[in-house]
């Protein structure tokens, strides 16, 4: 019998899908042209989703819909250990089940963490596969383990990484960041105040389950997958198959959601590859939500402490955090980005430090790290002001930064949270705030809070598009990225159409394939700044060349041609014209015509901004916080499509309005394992949790990004939710919240300490 | 009911596939640069091809092999009658029918030949389609038809195409060239002579037979089709189903053969599309040999009438061609551009006429009319030779054109026809033919015969191709062309591979999809001289930006690196060097570099060349000629790969004594029918009839024509070979057969009428 084991880490494993963002010094950005001040037709429009129609009738096909000939069912065998040696494996057994074409130990020597895959089988059909798992027989030696940060921290805890002489708490911070004279700071400043901040471990719940189809033909692999990364996926399955990313190809159609666990390569896919290759049938693995609960990453866990001092006026003259962040076996989040460039602060500390644990390694969770950041950060500036007697809003203003880096970079290409705070505080009616928090005798109270952000959300230079010319008039834009549920169809069909005079309907879009020009992870809120200059690019190219063809047929100037309608026509005389149509009949065959997103100049920062500005109720004998409002006001540069920002915005407020209520995973230190590992006991926010929304959108358009001047959307309004709910609970009862979720019990756990109002 | 009807007129679909020969005044074709007198290392070396492995072991999947989820067979209800009128169709019975999930009607008002599709099914399985068509209820009035070209010329026989009031023979010749002064040419000869030759209608026979697979998926069609053009197909399908070509898509990967009656769309393609669309499931259509046989297209045949002058001292002074041509309901071959060009004769006239009948439309059929062209030119130059009593070689070379139109018109780029003669002669033994032919008393007679050849085989501009780089150091070479079994992935690797400095192997070849770049049909022997320099112009812009990269990391100038054997290093100092893969790695993303075939220097003509050689026995008692011996000396540029070419010249050499002494299709007169429909009746050439081949490979490099200086061979070999047995059969017996196929029966008659030796 052949042994074959395959190791996957996914400790190692997480470094794959940051290759991309390595800046290469052969690769030079060139300078973004200045957007145009054109008077667009359709960009800037609200306009309906081009695929809305079909993902809502079910049609749209998702990865959970691939369906092969001869197509079988893959299934991981998990460890039920936390932490464990496998002294050894039997799969004849399961081998020798009816219906089973391939079982392989996928791993051996130590689990750590229970979840963790040992070994896959592939079968004929489901329930095939779920008796060959139970057939499996792995013979374990049980180790001591930590599975939460305080255990971890504990003097003599279990060593997680123990086996790499790995301490639980590396000495060495991963972020050890110092600007000015910290002490100098302190010194200056007329208040000084400390406080600890606690954020949860958060589940990655997308709609869709992680999931893969793996298929060979001959030496040439081909994968399904549900997945932020196409490319990631590639190059990733590449590596540890090593088979030459020339023959891999990785495709997604459509997808029900990602929010960073599905960026770059899982280990469920080497798996699905592997079995196939064993099985010479394709093979599907589609992870249960109990799977995804476990094993495809999370949000890290914070503990953070900062220390600050300002003047009695509201400057801020020093920050020190401190961050215990736990990436369960893999790095925690780098949580001091908001804290390091929000506010203009001269003097600054932070350090940041991972602990170790034996639960599934951390994943990017929408906005990683400024969730947890902004949360501490947030709360803190809330009770500095409170110290100081000071509106926060005021605060804010006060200590504004034009320039990164706390005011001590270099500028902003453009900062609207100073908009943002005009419109936010005017359309939730800041003056309405309780003067004094917590103020009168209702059992029910009211209060107003508000939270600032900061992310980046810039383009990818090199972002790749093709638009593709048909002599049947008909038009493709065509771009390797994926459509993680954000509309990236829409405003790819919008940009062509509108730079080439056409409606988005004239358009065919195809993305989701590897052999598509290249597009980097969805992920970072980049792929509308990456993705839109590309399309246009390539399409500024096709229409100067279409207008040097229009102008040959008209006999005109190519200067003088203007495109609109489906029509070419001389601007001096719009009768003079040739349908667009008509013109690509004149060529000799398809036109293909390539765009990408540019570089951007580098002495400005790229950043993207909002402040929400929230209303909650509170109340003070269950503990419940209900959020009444938010009033979302964003500054993204040029929004391309206003409806579907609208519903970014919507659904970053709802995930954040859940972690900033409910979510948090549980672990149980005595069998090592979540406990919370299903929707009905890990909770998320439904539409019954939703207050109203209103989104702002600052009018601006960034002048030097990208040649649209758009930037992203997807993490902003993630980020800032959670500490202005804290804020305005504050405001209502009079007593700082400091550790989300912030659940019922807490509530009324610090109504009781604190003696709060109520 | 819904009465739904789809025409689709093989007479004038044929237009389609030419439509992208056409030059458009839009495009300017560059100059091709002249290729460098680089020494190769592998191009031009004899390798074994890269799929060759996959193929002969069963593994490489063609058309007939697909097989999807859910997939129909489609039937094909075809018309027994050579003419009649649709009266009625029911296709209730057959839609009732358990199993059948679609039922097409596709014709209605005239049929014009046997075979011509009625109506299309889709079914579970085979057996369900076979029986429903049975149950497909046509009612046909029969009218009056003709199927042989004499029946059609005769007066008062019915008309073809009389519905559309047009002529059997239309009046107007479809080829009418003159040049110079027939009359004072005729006038200057001191020996005029007129002969008539007489070609048959030849079957195309693939070893794969006709078929597409087509798949919906919402308003995206992909077809899988045995074809020689994808992305004529797609643009095909486009037209006839009004569904824009951006959603078509169009895969060929392997192919059993496609000799020109898989050019371009097929009615059976537009019809498995139809079903799939009306049954909602994926359908695939497989003609029948018999199929095949009826209505795919085919080689039309000719009676070619050649009056030509000569000075005694072998001159031409003028030759006259007058060519019936039948091309089924379609049009025929022109078959003049021989006489037009391969010999120097400054007053020619030409007149072509298409001959209607109901017949099948002719496609075109490797070498369409050149073959019957020649055999008509190369026997009237034996006839000649032998009326002023010359060595027929020595006539040819007295008439030896270095400019094209028979010496009056621009240079040849390149003609290596003299060298071919030189080195044939020798090989063959030119000096050992009968000084008189039919010389002898033996029963069994030997004779020696030669004839030239004119061909095109140049590439189309705009053919492209790209190299992707991928950072693991893996390489693609991707056009979208279509490999029709002659080795393109083999010259693809190896171009890519020479120009990069790496082993065939290291490359990963990407074809057959109309997703990549465009390529035209695979016809003409266009394919190489297009893809070639397409994939050597897209990997010397590759080699160039990785020279540039290779000196950055060895701090050399870019001009002093060179690479080799997976490496780049200092041409001054080899140790100073770093592995391709290295250097792959330092790419921030996967490369690709784009690249085109370029046009030629209009100043030229480019042309290929050969000169076919062949000793026969002819049994004078049986009639049975046996071709002993060929010498096939050819022209066509640089030579990529040796062994492949071989197996060019092999293949055509196959087909032309196929067409030389067996195959013809036979019609019923009474019942308008194909009689030998099948290979049973219909005879090809077998390994068994085959003679020794001694290819030979003029060294030339064409200078102009494109970056490797290559030329098509793959119609070349096919052309000179039936008039060059005809030639030797003369040479043997002394008399001059001057209709093909040369059955022993023809033979036997003309030994008997001429009474010549025997």
């Amino acid at each position: 019998m052949r042994k074959k084991v395959y190791f996957i880490e996914p400790e190692d494993s997480t470094l794959l899908y940051h290759e991309e963002y390595r800046d290469k010094k052969t690769i030079k950005p060139e300078i973004a042209p200045e957007p145009k001040k054109d008077k667009f037709e359709i960009i800037g429009q609200s306009t309906s989703r081009i695929d809305g129609r079909r993902i809502v009738t079910g049609r749209a096909p998702f990865t959970h819909d691939v369906k092969l000939r001869g197509m079988l069912c893959g299934k991981i065998l998990r460890s039920p250990h936390a932490c464990a040696d496998i002294i050894s494996m039997n799969l004849s057994k399961a081998r020798d089940l009816p219906g089973v074409k391939a079982v392989l130990q996928l791993k051996e020597g130590r689990v750590k963490y229970a979840g963790e895959q040992v070994a896959a089988v592939a079968a004929k059909d489901e329930k095939t596969a779920t008796e060959a798992l139970k057939l499996i027989e792995v013979e374990y030696k049980p180790l001591p383990f930590v599975v939460t940060v305080e255990k971890a921290m504990e003097d003599g805890a279990p060593k997680v990484h123990g086996d790499r002489d790995r301490e639980n708490v590396p000495r060495k911070p991963f972020n050890d960041y110092n600007r000015g004279d910290i002490e100098k700071g302190f010194n200056e400043a007329e208040v000084v105040i400390e406080r600890t901040y606690k954020t949860a471990v958060e589940i990655h719940h997308p709609a869709e389950t992680h999931g893969s189809v793996a298929r060979w033909e001959g030496d040439r692999l081909t994968v399904w997958d549900s997945t932020q990364s196409i490319f990631g996926v590639r190059d990733g399955l590449a590596y540890w198959l090593k088979v030459p990313a020339s023959r891999i190809k990785v495709i997604k159609k459509y997808m029900g959601g990602g929010f960073g666990s599905k960026l770059g390569i899982n280990d469920y896919t080497v798996a699905a590859a592997l079995l196939a290759r064993e099985a010479k049938k394709p093979v599907k693995i589609i992870l249960s939500r109990e799977e995804n609960s476990l094993c495809v990453g999370n949000r890290p866990s914070s503990l953070q402490t900062i220390k600050g001092g300002v003047k009695k006026d509201g400057t801020l003259t020093a920050l020190h955090l401190k961050n215990y962040t736990s990436g369960g076996i893999g790095r925690g989040d780098r949580c001091a980005e908001p804290i390091m460039d929000v506010y203009k602060c001269p003097n600054l500390k932070v350090e940041e430090y991972t602990v170790y644990t034996n639960t599934g390694a951390s994943r990017p969770t929408r906005a990683p790290g400024h969730v947890q950041g902004t949360f501490a950060l947030e709360g803190f500036m809330e009770e500095l002001a409170n110290e100081i007697n000071m509106d926060p809003l005021e605060l804010r203003k006060k200590n504004y930064a034009t320039k990164n880096r706390g005011g001590t970079g270099i500028p902003y290409s453009s900062k609207g949270l100073d908009k943002c705070y005009e419109l936010g505080a005017e359309k939730i009616g800041w003056k309405r705030r309780n003067k004094k928090p917590g103020q009168g005798n209702r059992t029910v109270k009211r209060g107003l809070g508000m939270a600032s952000q900061i992310w980046w959300g810039t383009g990818r230079p090199g972002t790749s598009a093709d638009i593709k010319l048909h002599r049947d008039g008909s038009v493709e834009a065509i771009c390797g990225t994926q459509d993680i549920g954000c509309g990236t169809r829409t405003y790819m069909a919008t940009v062509a159409a509108e730079t080439l005079g056409l409606k988005p309907e004239h358009i065919t879009v195809k993305l989701g394939n590897t052999e598509y020009p290249w597009c980097g992870s969805s992920g970072g809120s980049t792929t509308t700044p990456s993705v839109a200059p590309a399309v246009r690019d390539a399409a500024l190219k096709a229409a100067d060349y279409l207008k040097k063809l229009a102008a040959n047929e008209l006999k005109i100037n190519p200067e003088e041609v203007s495109q609109k309608e489906g029509k070419f026509f001389a601007r001096s005389n719009p009768k003079k014209s040739i349908p667009f149509n008509e013109l690509l009949g004149e060529l000799r065959r398809e036109a293909v015509f390539h765009g990408e997103c540019s570089g951007r100049p580098s002495e400005y920062a790229y950043n993207t901004f909002s402040a929400h500005f929230v209303e909650v109720e509170v109340d003070t004998d269950t503990g419940q916080i209900k959020v009444l409002r938010v009033v979302a006001a964003h500054e993204s540069g040029r929004i391309l499509n206003p409806r579907t920002a609208e519903s970014q915005v919507v659904g970053g407020i709802t995930q954040g309005i859940s972690t900033a209520l409910l979510e948090g995973r549980i672990m149980d230190n005595t069998t090592g394992n979540v406990v919370n590992r299903n929707l009905r006991d890990y909770k998320i926010a439904t539409t019954l949790d939703m207050p109203e929304i209103i989104p702002i959108f600052v009018d601006s358009i960034d002048p030097y990004i990208n040649n649209l001047g758009t930037k992203g959307l997807g993490e902003p309004p993630r980020i800032p939710i959670s500490g202005a709910i804290a804020n305005a609970v504050y405001n209502a009862i009079g007593i700082h919240l400091r550790e989300i979720p912030m659940t019922p019990d807490k509530v009324l756990e610090a109504l009781k300490t604190e003696g709060g109002a109520g």
